[in-house]
């Protein structure tokens, strides 16, 4: 029942405080060369899914498909994703950019950098491929590779985060980071798409895992939920704001595995072959080989604790 | 292929089955006053998504505006959420009714609740603003405010929690956990809508977060993933039931940090100032200052072990 | 601006690669027999909202009705469902199907698996109706049952987890495990639909808990935020692949309590009305009535602690 | 490209200039006592597509079903047009109502309406089965009875009229006419709902059928494709205004049959099982059994006639 | 405002009244061979969508595209339109069988006319080409074809008759029908599939145009508004109902011009090069090079005619 | 069932067909300059639409507001316009464009055509005031000014004309054209957009309304179903094809009535005043003040007339 309606007095004066406060905010004022709109999120959202069943065609979408026919569905998504995605990367280069003679500018990179991209993704299918083979070995639950496309959070993730470290090696602005949150918002795995990461990669369960923006992971690397690859701390400037930009997470070499809630922090190496416990906490770097667990003082029985 | 189909009687009996053991739930037959449909989940998350590209207007939605114009954008957009939340708070209301004379009040108190909630979004924007500015100065990776706008599910959960947050405090029934609950499950961060939060707060990554219904946090906090501020025990009543409304949950005063999986619980106080470590677990107050970290003991490592 | 477009030829190339790379999933030629399109996971989510609303009547959907009105919504939704989860169950039967003369026996298993699926649904939601009291009587910030059904992340799980493990009884492949992950993107409570889990099941928050898929749960058990109910190690067979099918997960008897971040992993046995703390780490059996918590070397402060 | 926006003055100015004009209609400024939102034209033909599919179950809608469950589909489809379609009459009702205190009188009369005219239906659906049999009957293109239903425009738009009738009839304002144009734009029928159409009519082709709001119809009436049955002239008041309600439509008796292009004006009378030729211009009464062609001038063929 | 529902007692009545009448209709009671659901219009309509775009590629759907990637989007179309029209064929065929072991026969032919309907549209697209050539040299007010393509209702009448004339052709029931109604409504051009139609067919503006199922047109030629091709009368059988399937239509040979408002009725021959005027009532055959146009005593003026 | 696909090789030449043939349209090959998609029927139709709603304020779309709020509604709708015409605008005139180097100029062009095109809409609402007073006062069917904005298809086919007019004027191609036929595929009336229209015109019914494109028509005209104002003949260029662009069509003084089916053919002028009757052909041009009906031959009465 709508029967009545607020003062419209009132209503003015919120409208007019919620513009005059956004000026805080202010994201077009600044951008003096291109005005441009910010890129879409729910586009973006779009293209992610769209390039899904680009990747593993026959998975998702429409494409109920076999052989041949399937050429077709993939030319006629990824004919539609290359409009999309050059679009809101000249939006996302106009933001970035300051000059007012830049537009054209932007436009022109804008297709060479689509034009790139799209280049880049039959070897990200080929990564994908062995992930999937990574999946299904590394999870005695995984019953086939076609159950981990369909249903595992990390390959999911991780073809998002190969997508969007493909766009981030580009120097694209903020869309490799809008991706990696979409991927995050659907699988609680949260990659920052400046992660370099090897084949093989299996993250299994993955809600909580946060992998920081400058780590680097080798090949054939396992990690389970809950884990972090973070920054122990970080530089603060003169005005005491962080410096961007700096290494500051873990190098994860070759073969590792990293078990449940394990917490490893810091520019520090994990050596070739090592395994880490669960809940472990690192913030040293340790040789190749290494097996870490925590101390054995957690594992003692208390029958009588009370409290909890 | 729908060749055949299932026998009827069967059909039939399920849905008889079906009809009846909801009556277990009964959510109709409490409400001998207003008899209004509950509120809807889809219709909230249509207005939390609207709400949104009022509060950061140019962001989301569709308005890919600039200056002036977004002022009718917004003016639009508010009105229609002005209908729908009233339509809501109106059903929420209904439900937690019992006098079968409410329902006009019902009516009544849904306009009144509406226009001051509405008033004080210009306030709730304000404080985002600020929120805003603490995630992109929080965060090394975060390379300017609008990044932690369209990216960051920190800012987001806050924005529906201090947009919950203020339903809460009109004693709107219902509507605000479902709110959180929208939040909790796009981004992992579990904020109860009673927990009163100050300026700059900032959460990272997020996944895992847990804050109580009544925890207490102040000015510039900040936390990271898998932090729990929760309850250590919560009273029962004489039938075993838990004691609804005492306050159980953390009191966080201002500057603290609190890292990654550490767990704060209980109706303690953590002092102004503190650092809170990862994977702490804390169930005592710590005055102002405090630097809390875990023993020692889960850094050994145990080269030879075998098995995890 | 579309102004101009990519080279033709490279646009081909890119296409031919990425489908020859596809190759490596393949999922369609490995079906001699059926030859059927794979499972669609936009349809088995549009299957697990439907069925939401007919398992909770009066709660989500369309169904703003009451009494007997509520019967036709009912049996319109479950006539609906019925359909589409019949052609999804003859795509996965399909998919696991070998013989090339199967084709009709997929169509009539899917027919009589459908029917006995439908026919669990009254003792399914017979069970939702014991989960949200426990929910409501198990967190005092819960005001309402119905709050648990609109609000609470783990009854929503539950449901589909219930849902699905019909489905794993019922010896369909790949949907069970596409229906658990929906929850689990919903959630971040990662089920799988192996899992046997008994009556009156509350899980609070739930974002990061995990439990494997040869758990055996009995019933008024519950568990907190970032539990894991792991396997502990897998065989491997003579090629060093996981076996696959071995009980490998916890028991867990009634009357259980697990508070948040325990991971507990293998084939061990909590006993019945047990409490296991927070962070706790559990690899053996427990009798009966144990009371486990984490050891005290952790509640240490560090005062000067610097880093963290 | 959205490069340059408009000058936010000039915007400003237009949209000022249509927020005055639209003064001129003023609709909402008119009701001082209701206040409501008018009637939306998209709701009443989600109604229109909802009804159609309820009076031929199963060749409308998602009702692929069969025997017992077509009843729930029914009962659904139903209930949620009886919401609808009350909504709508409540919002009508308040349109014409002028009376500052008649808000609820608007409320409790729409409920009694949408009451009586939902009881009309099972009467239209019998007189709806009459109908398809008069149009399988009456054109030896049409193959079978569901062939009229789902591809004979006269069908659709007498179901529409027979809906906007019993409307009409009930005194509900606006409503009707909208659901005749809501026929006619998708068949070019155009049947005011005032018009009293008798058992088994039957329209083949149907563009250009123009029914007046006056008309009586009797039973196994024939109207094909631009057949007019209008008014002469109409009254004017003494300010110049036409006189409204004034008899001034046709009336057609029992059996007769009118050819494509006919025009019959005026309070007139064709008598029971008249035929009426193509092309016939009619202002005159007629009596039973007449037989009326144009005159054979118009045959004449000039075969050296050079200009059209 | 939902306040009150209706007597449910009421409600249940008039649903079961509605299951009972539609008993009068019973489409799926007569089909004991196949048990199908009926074809469905919006799928119907969905595939006329689908074929514009193919048939017309770069000027409908999502296709914005150039040159070679055209080939993708046409190619993916195609393969989505021939599972619908599959299924949709199979529908039809089992609608119209009668035998109760022709399931598997009604499933094998739709394949086999799917097949042979896909490969009728080049030669469909080859005559529209020639179609859209002849609208644009017919109609002075027609600036380029694109325009003749994008904006003319007879190109897409005809798009969408020589689509339905194919299905007929092959047999199939109920779908060139319900084509030929899509087409309709939205153009109120009616042409029956069943009518034969040469090259270069041109109907301007077309509303009112009716061309009955046993027409044979010529090629080149022109057709106005109002235009009827219809039959005079039509033969009874011995029940008193039409014989259907007998040739009642006229034949208007090679480059013939009807003006709009013509009315040409029963199986008569409009000779070749002939001119029809505008309000023509023609009933019998003429030869070759005609010029047929109404006597004058029409043109004559009455200037003190007062009534209309 | 999709059990078996189509022969692969079949398809691949089916489409190679359909890429190959549809080279006779060749839509994008002409435009050597721009290269742009062509403009968007369905987003065209999007733009009719929400015009319309900015036009009648509180009619039309979400638009259920009253008073100041409206105008934020207003201000919403039309910058969403200004973008989405802007675009089309460029499209359209660089389908036109055929200097490679056009591509800004186009951009600009459009730019300058949509700000006057947005600037001429306050003056098009204040016609349609009129436009909507001459509906109320000339229909007595008609209750109120609302039932004809809300059910009158001549209302609306009016609006649209009005703003393809304006269209026009700024020699904006294709759009114009788009616009009209949307509107005559919804109501039946067809007027070109060419057509110089004045106030207060009002067309009831409307279906089978022709006004070709050099039509001139005063103020205060009626116009009923059917009526064609067309051209009676074309010249011919020395290719035999029509000359564009040629007036050809009637001229209509103020304050004529013309009733249904009545056909004007030529560059005749009917006087101011006249009143044409039903079915009336006129190619000669008639005074002031004329009444012209048609002879009295066809109201001869053939009683015993068999066939029809």
């Amino acid at each position: 029942m709508n029967d009545m309606t607020m003062d419209p007095g009132i209503m003015m004066s919120i409208v007019e405080d919620l513009s005059r406060y956004s000026g805080g905010f202010a994201p077009l004022d600044r951008q003096p060369g291109c005005a441009q709109p910010l890129p879409s999120r729910q586009i973006m959202a779009a293209i992610a899914e769209e390039l899904r069943s680009v990747l593993f065609p026959g998975y998702f979408g429409r494409m109920e498909s076999t052989g041949e026919n399937l050429r077709f569905h993939i030319g006629a998504a990824l004919d539609g994703v290359r409009r999309d995605i050059q679009e809101q990367v000249r939006r996302a280069l106009c933001f970035a950019c300051t000059d007012s003679d830049a537009v054209r500018g932007c436009a022109g990179r804008s297709m060479e950098i689509t034009r790139r991209f799209l280049s880049s993704l039959p070897m990200i299918q080929k990564m994908l491929v062995e992930d999937v083979t990574a999946a299904y070995e590394g999870d005695p639950a995984c019953l086939s590779p076609d159950e981990a496309i369909l249903a595992y959070p990390g390959v999911y993730a991780l073809a998002v985060h190969r997508i969007a470290h493909a766009l981030f090696e580009l120097e694209v602005p903020l869309l490799p980071r809008m991706l990696s949150e979409i991927a995050h918002g659907a699988t609680g795995i949260d990659i920052h798409p400046g992660a370099r990461i090897g084949r093989r990669f299996f993250t299994d369960h993955g809600t909580g895992v946060v992998i920081g923006a400058t780590c680097i992971i080798g090949d054939r690397v396992r990690v389970y939920q809950g884990v972090t690859l973070g920054a122990k701390t970080f530089q603060l400037d003169d005005d005491g704001h962080p410096v961007k930009g700096v290494p500051r997470h873990p190098i994860i070499e070759d073969d590792v595995v990293i078990y449940s809630g394990a917490t490893i922090l810091g520019r520090i190496t994990v050596g070739r072959g090592s395994i880490i416990g669960g809940n472990v906490w690192l913030t040293r770097s340790v040789p190749a080989g290494s097996r870490i667990t925590q101390g054995s003082a957690r594992h003692e029985i208390f029958q009588s604790g009370s409290g909890i």
